[in-house]
């Protein structure tokens, strides 16, 4: 899948001793077609939980790049946000998930609700490799090295009931849900928890269990966003 | 292409007297098949240009669906935002055709830049059927029935020196620039022009010609978003 690689994320593994790094497959075909680079020029590099900077190209050469680096600065700032949001269809999530990590969201739980369709919790794109794969496209677009953690809880009643009061303690907690009374505030301070509802949004019942744990119902106006547009816009105005 | 039909828009073409409309092909389907209704049930709908209202289905027969409808509130506001973007790839065009109109932009520009391929000027989701087709879906998804303009700009430097000083003449106009000195304003009152690079942005000569005409470069911070992503977060900030 084609993807602008604004930072080659490197792994422990791919060090080589003396700063140098030895990259293959899709990374060096990245280097090679995209950025159509040669030896010499240098691109953007991060170590993966670690700081980013730049690296040289010292060798492009049977398919493999080898890159002198310097890891001198910290990566952005994650944004102050932990995000709850109903498990949407497979196709979406692959996408949503980049735009997630992008926007620099740190915990990501992926939730079940009733408009959520049972079939989503068995797509392959649940898998930890494939999540991950998103994760990285994310990081790699945004320029960040920084992983998010993302948990999957299937079962909604207990994760509101016993694991939610905890991860929302002394954060602000809003709940999207059109028809909300309270417009969505502008650049609250502090920690945030944002729950965003499936596509149909949350049923009556989750609005009140969440309600219930301390979450406001907020709203965006009378536009219904899909939730590929709905996180960025939501996110953007809060924080 | 699965999407959610929040509204179902009707066309003048539609009504057969007496406030009914018969549709069948894409419509009928949806109705069927994704909202699974039946005879008696009631959608919402809003005639193209017009107001929005509630649709009592009274047969479902053949492929066809009949609905008696009352079109009594006004569509959504539009956002006070005209959008001046650089053409994205095409796969990416449709999708953020489909999000600025779930957003409630009126006026967009597809203009070039020097980081638009050419080849993207020829693609087929650039003629006006599949242009259209992309708007109904993001009017569909936000319940809105006002299509937006499409205007197609090949040529950066006329667009820019003779038609582009006039629309943004009495608006607040902004360019979306990573690295530029000013945070992206929040709450802006009044009318706006914002323009949005291609991935890889605008180059210096670009902005130096928008900062000519009176735009201000804003960043959103330093991570790079998508397209998809950049749009409602700015909008969303800025609106």
């Amino acid at each position: 899948m084609w993807h602008t690689m604004n930072l080659i994320l490197l792994f422990p593994g791919d060090f080589t001793g003396d700063g140098k790094v030895l990259l293959t497959g899709r990374r060096a075909e990245h280097i090679l077609e995209v950025h159509r680079s040669k030896a010499g020029d240098e691109l953007t590099v991060g170590l993966a939980g670690g700081n980013i900077g730049r690296g040289r190209i010292l060798d492009l050469a049977g398919g493999s790049a080898e890159l002198a680096v310097q890891l001198t600065q910290a990566p952005p700032e994650p944004v102050s946000a932990d995000l709850i949001l109903a498990l949407p269809r497979p196709k979406v999530l692959r996408r949503v998930l980049q735009t997630i990590t992008t926007l620099g969201v740190k915990r990501i739980y992926l939730i079940n609700a009733c408009r959520v369709e049972k079939s989503y919790w068995s797509s392959p794109f649940l898998s930890e490799e494939s999540i991950r794969e998103q994760l990285i496209i994310g990081l790699e677009q945004a320029r960040d090295t920084m992983m998010p953690e993302v948990m999957l809880r299937p079962l909604f009643k207990p994760f509101v009931e016993d694991e939610l009061p905890g991860i929302i303690s002394g954060t602000t907690s809003l709940v999207a849900h059109p028809g909300a009374a309270l417009e969505c505030p502008r650049n609250v301070s502090g920690s945030i928890t944002l729950a965003i509802g499936p596509e149909g949004g949350f049923v009556q019942y989750e609005i009140d269990r969440l309600r219930g744990i301390g979450f406001t119902p907020i709203h965006m106006g009378e536009r219904i966003l899909r939730v590929e547009a709905a996180v960025p816009a939501l996110l953007s105005r809060i924080c």
